[in-house]
């Protein structure tokens, strides 16, 4: 199951890069490119950062395949996405949290340390986001949006924590599946956000 | 005869990250390090990505001191540099090409799938210019330039479909290198690109 | 003792983030992720472009501790920080200087060449830095400020000229720290700087 979300996501991450590209008018390549980079990305990132080789998506040339398709018919159908603004907004936030249990399952079986599990799933989470936001020239929006990365945090202590109770796995995914995305659309219906740090440059430089 | 066209490839490569830097009025340190980004960037993404290491340059110190010079070099020549514009143009269309077709077969050569075969080629040819455009902060000319990644893909395509039809070495790279040399003087001159994709935001947030 | 150096130097890395984060309005997370790259993005690079695997701070979770809480009390005592600016030039400066030398005794650890190992101490001295200016949309400091990627190149080569002359390791780490921090504090006291390459655009287009 936990697959079939991921396909799901990877595609819908690809048509948000997709449209990222398209507001910078990049070409065909970029569009690819951007697509390729916030799908797949995160999970790239994290194997280089936990010598997790070889890299997951160059044994499944199906997700490079699935991610650029997704990200070129983003160019024809565009026109009519902004009607499905919801159901995109519920898919990216199922992907954050299936790429965040996917990213904290591989730190576990390469048995590293809690704290570097838990960044392994918000890696996998958020970063192909920034990288397509530091792509197309923009400050990422995860480092100043409403509760998305805490989402993130929150999915992998939750899961990891079941998990050490000795919750059955499938238990485990779907409350960790209801909790994130409940979280994840309660912050955007009343835009719940982290205290921002706001400070102004006159009084000090580094 | 592809080491020599490597060597003058991330020579000319230097030297235009070198001017893209002092276009942004780099200092010294600032020139060396993009032109090094520039020219062995790509690379070096590669051999990450791939789990290829030690990574190439940190085992040959003399391709680290030719870029190094070449972009310190490139603050004392630019004056005269612009009569050699179309000199530029042509040596790092070779570069492309060059970088290119070695991507394609350090990827052969660790037995990856073909996708990640020409991802590889692309990934050595393109990347390079896109770290430099993101560290000197701007959106990267590859995502929306006249052909050039797109070289840099039917490029690795030829190169692969020749050699699995067991084409002689030598023929192959004159083959690749002079088709995709043709084509990206072809796309310079007719301005040729691909189909841009310009998406307003008003429609959609994601 | 470079190891409680180095505690205090990631720590001083990680306000300094947190400011710059500060600056751009970033949220809670954006702060504390910031503060993690500028503290610890230097090493890592360093750690996977030389595949020196597991990368050092996942085995440290002490450390993620650290810069994350540096980060964040950040927030609250950056009122009073403008007070401490000298403090912290000279906090940042050892911090680059411990970098460097413990990023030169990683490469040598892993027998890469001179130039390699030297590069490996300027990563790690300066990487941090620049993944924050990039990841908050600024063009890096480092590429254009007063001495500072300097200075970590001259302590590179001093301390390991000193070790190859099989100086005291104690007295070398002393005289690297003294020569590099003199020089750091008279960039910024006489406004050092390397020669800037200004170049126009009018003349060339790569």
């Amino acid at each position: 199951m936990l697959t079939i979300i991921y396909l799901i996501a990877i595609t819908a991450e690809a048509m948000s890069g997709a449209l990222t590209a398209g507001r910078r008018n990049m070409d065909m390549f970029g569009v690819a490119f951007i697509a390729f980079l916030t799908a797949l990305g995160g999970g790239t990132v994290r194997d280089i950062l936990l010598g997790n080789y070889p890299v997951t998506w160059t044994q499944h040339s199906m997700y490079i395949y699935l991610v650029i398709s997704a990200g070129l018919a983003t160019m024809v159908i565009a026109r009519f996405m902004h009607r499905l603004h919801q159901l995109f907004l519920v898919l990216d936030s199922m992907g954050l949290i299936a790429f965040t249990i996917i990213g904290c399952n591989v730190a576990l079986g390469l048995d590293y340390d809690t704290p570097v599990v838990i960044m392994s799933g918000m890696i996998t989470g958020i970063f192909g986001g920034i990288l397509r936001d530091v792509l197309c020239g923009s400050t990422p929006q995860v480092l100043r949006e409403e509760l998305y990365a805490s989402v993130s945090l929150l999915v992998a202590i939750l899961y990891l924590t079941l998990q050490e109770h000795h919750a059955d796995p499938d238990i485990n995914l779907l409350a960790s599946f209801s909790a994130g995305l409940l979280l994840r659309m309660a912050a955007i219906r009343w835009k719940w956000s982290l205290p921002v740090f706001s400070y102004s440059p006159e009084r000090w430089k580094s």
